[in-house]
């Protein structure tokens, strides 16, 4: 069991039913399994559940007549919203980031809601009144209204994205050159340009420098220097060869 | 002028109008305008223009041939992908958050393209090659595979989510070269390894691939691809008259 077994995503009054897949495909990338539905418009609900590849999560998801209901066994229960107008708001108002810091503590203690409301309106006063707090997806002021399936991946992001990620180890290719090789490039590279007259037999030293700066900065690993070595080795040999048959 | 003003979204073999729409529709909520398209699905895109309520951002997005065409003005080029065997990655690999931290600095100095694959296969390696390195959604190993409007919405989440950082203004040396200028070098290297021999005229893909990975990885600045540029030209340019003297 996870903290996130813990974490219900409520859709109050959803209307589109590819809105409550996309919720449902969201929560399983990310790891969350309890989802439910309050009062949603019953064809979009039965049309989510019968559609080709509709996921265990959602012929599980528990169908409700009210917030209140649904939210019954939590023991805080967050509201989403987003940017824009919405000056009739009575709740406390956290950022996404902050909120969500406290949403997993909590949910170490116990259920946890998180309401999405209708496409169209948001959550409602009422359906707001169930709630201790209100998260805000900060979206611009201009174009506040956000998709549901998109503002639930970006809350249920926002709760795992610090969560201890395994990364892959990094590839033996990145480990970086030992210096030594990352010289024999520098002086197969400063043969060639001399031999193809880009600079002369007598460089300065500074360009000799500026050379050696330019292939430090390339942080070239081991794997690298391999590569050019091949490659400045037969273009050399070309010139060469080149040269032995003119004369 | 904001940071956002140098941010391409860019989608490459889109299948799916919904899914151009509900791109176009995130980059609106978080500020971002630029939306490029690379190779779409013909019939998608001309949907996804002409659908009711489809944006300005929509109508003023461009069409390239090529992921080479798509970001040759950027400085940075990022690929996304997900959690999930992808064994074949030859890119350094970012966690979403620490990446975007990267692309929030870049913004500062130049343009920076956010590179999304196609629904079914995410971004080919032949993509990947003009990326410089791939940032990763956190999604779980079990279900990995993400909707593409919802990937999008959370990268440009991650990407607002925190206030912009104070950083120290990049030093002029350190201008990363235009995408542009890296394939230009990338080319006359690949010439220059046809004509002495070190790649056949018919060269593999891999090859070429494995190539402008390994350009990418060198991170040039503006002056790099100057002086790599002059350094190529002039070995071009020999190992050619010594060609025809031997003739």
């Amino acid at each position: 069991m996870t903290d996130f077994d813990h974490l219900r995503v409520v859709l109050v009054q959803t209307r589109n039913p590819l809105n409550i897949g996309a919720a449902a495909r969201a929560m399983s990338n990310f790891g969350v399994q309890r989802l439910r539905v309050v009062n949603p418009y019953e064809v979009a609900f039965r049309e989510a559940r019968s559609a080709v590849g509709a996921s265990a999560l959602l012929a599980t998801a528990e169908k409700y007549d009210g917030v209140a209901e649904a939210v019954k066994d939590c023991r805080l229960v967050v509201g989403t919203t987003v940017a824009g107008p919405r000056r009739d708001l009575q709740h406390p108002l956290h950022r996404l980031d902050t909120g969500a810091r406290t949403i997993k503590r909590q949910l170490k203690a116990g259920p946890v809601a998180l309401l999405f409301g209708s496409e169209r309106y948001g959550l409602s006063n009422e359906e707001l009144s169930h709630c201790h707090w209100v998260m805000r997806i900060p979206t611009r002021e201009e174009h506040g209204s956000m998709n549901l399936g998109q503002a639930v991946a970006v809350c249920l992001y926002e709760l795992v994205r610090r969560a201890p990620t395994k990364t892959a180890p990094q590839k033996k290719e990145r480990t970086p050159a030992a210096s030594g090789d990352v010289e024999r490039v520098t002086q197969a590279l400063f043969e060639v340009l001399g031999t193809s007259g880009y600079v002369k037999p007598r460089a300065s030293a500074a360009t000799e420098e500026n050379l050696r700066r330019m292939i430090r900065r390339m942080q070239l690993n081991t794997s690298d220097t391999d590569m050019w070595l091949g490659m400045l080795r037969q273009i050399a040999w070309k010139l060469g060869a080149n040269e032995k048959n003119n004369k």
